[in-house]
């Protein structure tokens, strides 16, 4: 993977009848390929991909189709997040058969209250580490997953088969430590998120993971910053500020979907019970949309 | 189901294989019915019973087997929580048909960042209630699942399906309104968990849901209220003082199999990675409960 | 203090310049001594008191009027909680000159971002006890002091000056569990609060702490304990279930000043900014309290 | 006041009797105005200042002291924050006789549990604005001020007379979308700290508000950024991924009263029972900031 690191999951389009609509999906990896240039892609990776709602036969058809539907042009990393570490290694062996590059597993909430420890964490970890080749992102997201310290991430990113994390926190004071303890001291390349995007990139961070269309944006902001136009980064960085926080209390699928719809790159609605923005809320996004690097997508759709 | 109601939870004993472990199964199912007396028997359906390790088979067949097991000597409710409300009814479609006196339902966390909304979780419940005739337990448990205004907890609990409400809070100040607004209101039943047993009964809530063997002594609890012998019954209820909470550190799945094991009604070890109380930590729970109502397990189980 | 304890912290009433109203003092305190029959009164010991709008001088006289104005009837326990040791002794000291009892001291926040530690916690609680020959009443109320854990709440309580601990949360695993392991263990004698007085005293808690009028109501939960009737208790402890949780949005003091003006004992408005009732919030109340043991004070009042 | 804005809170050092040490304090000064080159000077305003130990008149003292003391050289905002609008009212009267170019006021908790709502947040701001000319620096500080939402940071930005917002959080969804909304939209100026200072200033931001040292490293960052050397920005900025971060269990203030002691510009120690850092603290202290902008002070003080 080429670094900086835009690594992009594609949200989950669902038919009417709540399948994997696979036509959808195709035109989506070609946008995120093509048009957003990830550096990687993943497969049923993080939450806001739905992936939760799917069967475990299900969920390895949608890994299975990513991986086709990329079709090489970039590597793919697999989630394989799962309460059982068994089910972990099962969905990373198939990773392994499936050609994937590496994959992401979410630091486990402990099912039956209290908060995991650090022996809890590094033997989930370890189980899983011992029975795959591939490289592992450590996918820390509390909430579905555990609210994991400081001194526990450190633990977990010297593991020698960790070798990314994906970070969902906005907290800058634990991510600009943690990129200099992890990232910077040579544990493991650290990935955050689509607010923290610019600053972690100028601190040395490794990129960022997120879905489509954000990601076209990140994408305008890592050429910005590779090209040392910190002024371009910091003007296009600012397109998250309303983009998606302000309609957050829908959640970010639902947010991310009815972006991409406005946009033109279909990707259906929410899984229910989790509803579509409405009208208002959907013209509103739109207005904010035709004042960022996704402009010129209403154009095309509009022409088309 | 007799009121007060005790909702007895199997722990799942795994074998070495991490397998189901069948005839530690039938053995606790004699002891829960039996010994504790269990008024209903649960099948899955609280995250203490290890259940979110299984594949969806697997979790099938326990909850086929713990029917089998309870073998109609008390009313048995099966959990059917999922993240998809489409599994969740495929599960409840499967407790109709093995004779299942009702289902229950977790209030599930919004998998992508922020809490549910009202709106979304009546959603998922009516989505649910559609599909089934048999009474639905709301089951509150913040962490695994979503963390429930006494708002919308009200707001759920008046839906006609929802007959019986699981609350894990400890909070008393929250559990007595509630108690009021929805038990004593006529909504639906009220149960709680060990540490609130002595003051919900009072109150005039239904009882309590809990895991073995503290289930052993809520069932002294509830026969010393019903005999209206409230000193006997708040000397029980101070066994729950620090049994569990001593232990919590490790999680209430492997303090509750410590005890089951140390009072001679085997339930194997935790899922990994969760670790088994260690020998100290095992010698300090046993001090503790040779001086409770398990104080006579002890004797029986030397004498064996 | 006779036990179980029914400790009592008048409400203070304000003039509409904002002074301490003596008269409504003076009125209040008499229904707390004669009516609520308090084992003990706190002087500006706790938040709902008010106290902290008040200048040092302010409140010193506030301490030398209620202690005055109590005159002997029943000891009273005066609040010395500040963020400088060195002004909780210079109040401790003031309060040995006016006969208190014990004084009351809250835990601190520490200011300056981060829980304290252990070691700040005993360091505070040691710097004033050895300045003063009166017992301490350590005061937990996690928001204007700190969140202490149950490790070090017992690590406070072993402090031999520290003889009393009044607890704010309704968090019955942690009151359950701390009972036992420092008032049953003869550390400290434990209080609670309203909705937690019943399984306090079941479970062998010292009593509580509260505002009138929920102390008359208390007095009522107590005399029934006493009496060991029950089942009168507990339909006295369900008083609180919806009284004062139903208009906490308020606050407790809002809610505790309305309850007093519609028994007839006024206690005047809250400290700017916070609002008092409206007229529906009071309407609503007053309904509530005419169903319980505060029924005849309205009898009373209209009859006046 | 120039922007981007460098707001410096001098901390306050005591003597051995815990009384203000003016000596120390008027050294501290000249290098807040001199070396750090502070756009303005905080007098008692932020909570790493430990002026809520003092006593009222102490505090005035200090107040007026540091005025004294920055002797016009840059513009001065007083604290003004007190539970009581009235005493906050005293004291921005003072403020303005003494000169001040500004109050900052803390958003106050409730005292009595609950959050402030939003009527109760805009009622205390008004009120203290009816009373000053001088324009209000909004300051929020979860923990010893309230948690104040999104929408309720808005609308207190909102009042005309508050024209200032300082935000304690490191949480950059917050932090970009209020830039946007306030800075931007031209409601008030938005500060934040040391961690957030490069990307605050990107976003449109106007700076930050922080103690010395940290003030020094902000002045080059803040310099780097006004030249437009954000590759120097960003190295800078990175020195505050482990100061004081790393040592934050022991509080902001310990951490910067023992940097500036390392540096060679007293502060004396933490106000009891806060401890200062240990040896070997210290000595991890002084090994980062050797490797920062602070380094060449060491030299300096090596040779004095």
């Amino acid at each position: 993977m080429d670094l900086p690191g835009l690594i992009v999951a594609p949200l989950t389009p669902f038919t009417a009848d709540l399948e994997v609509d696979e036509r959808a999906l195709r035109r989506q990896i070609d946008y995120v390929v093509g048009d957003c240039r990830a550096t990687m892609v993943v497969a049923a990776g993080v939450e806001t991909q739905e992936y939760t709602y799917l069967s475990l036969d299900q969920r390895k058809a949608l890994i299975r189709r990513t991986i086709e539907l990329v079709d090489g042009r970039v590597p793919v990393m697999v989630g394989v997040s799962h309460p059982s570490f068994r089910t972990a290694i099962e969905l990373a062996h198939d990773a392994e058969r499936l050609g994937a590059a590496a994959v992401q597993l979410l630091a486990p909430l402990r099912p039956f209250a209290g908060p995991p420890t650090q022996a809890d964490l590094v033997g989930y970890f370890e189980a899983v580490s011992k029975e795959t080749a591939l490289p592992i992102t450590l996918y820390l997201n509390p909430g579905p997953g555990a609210d994991v310290s400081i001194a526990d991430t450190i633990a977990l990113a010297r593991l020698p088969r960790v070798q990314f994390i994906k970070e969902s926190s906005r907290d800058l004071a634990r991510v600009s430590r943690l990129i200099v303890e992890i990232d910077r001291a040579g544990h493991a390349r650290y990935f955050t998120t689509m607010q923290m995007l610019l600053i972690t990139l100028q601190l040395g961070g490794s990129g960022a993971t997120m879905p489509p269309p954000a990601a076209e944006i990140a994408r305008h902001i890592i050429d910005a910053v590779t090209a040392k136009d910190y002024e371009r980064a910091a003007e296009l960085q600012l397109q998250f500020a309303l983009f998606p926080g302000k309609w957050m209390h829908r959640g970010l699928a639902p947010v991310m979907k009815a972006a991409m719809n406005l946009i033109g790159v279909p990707a259906g609605e929410p899984y229910p019970p989790y509803q579509a923005l409405s009208g208002d809320e959907l013209a509103g996004l739109a207005a904010v949309l035709k004042s960022s690097a996704l402009a010129g997508r209403f154009a095309a759709t509009a022409a088309a």
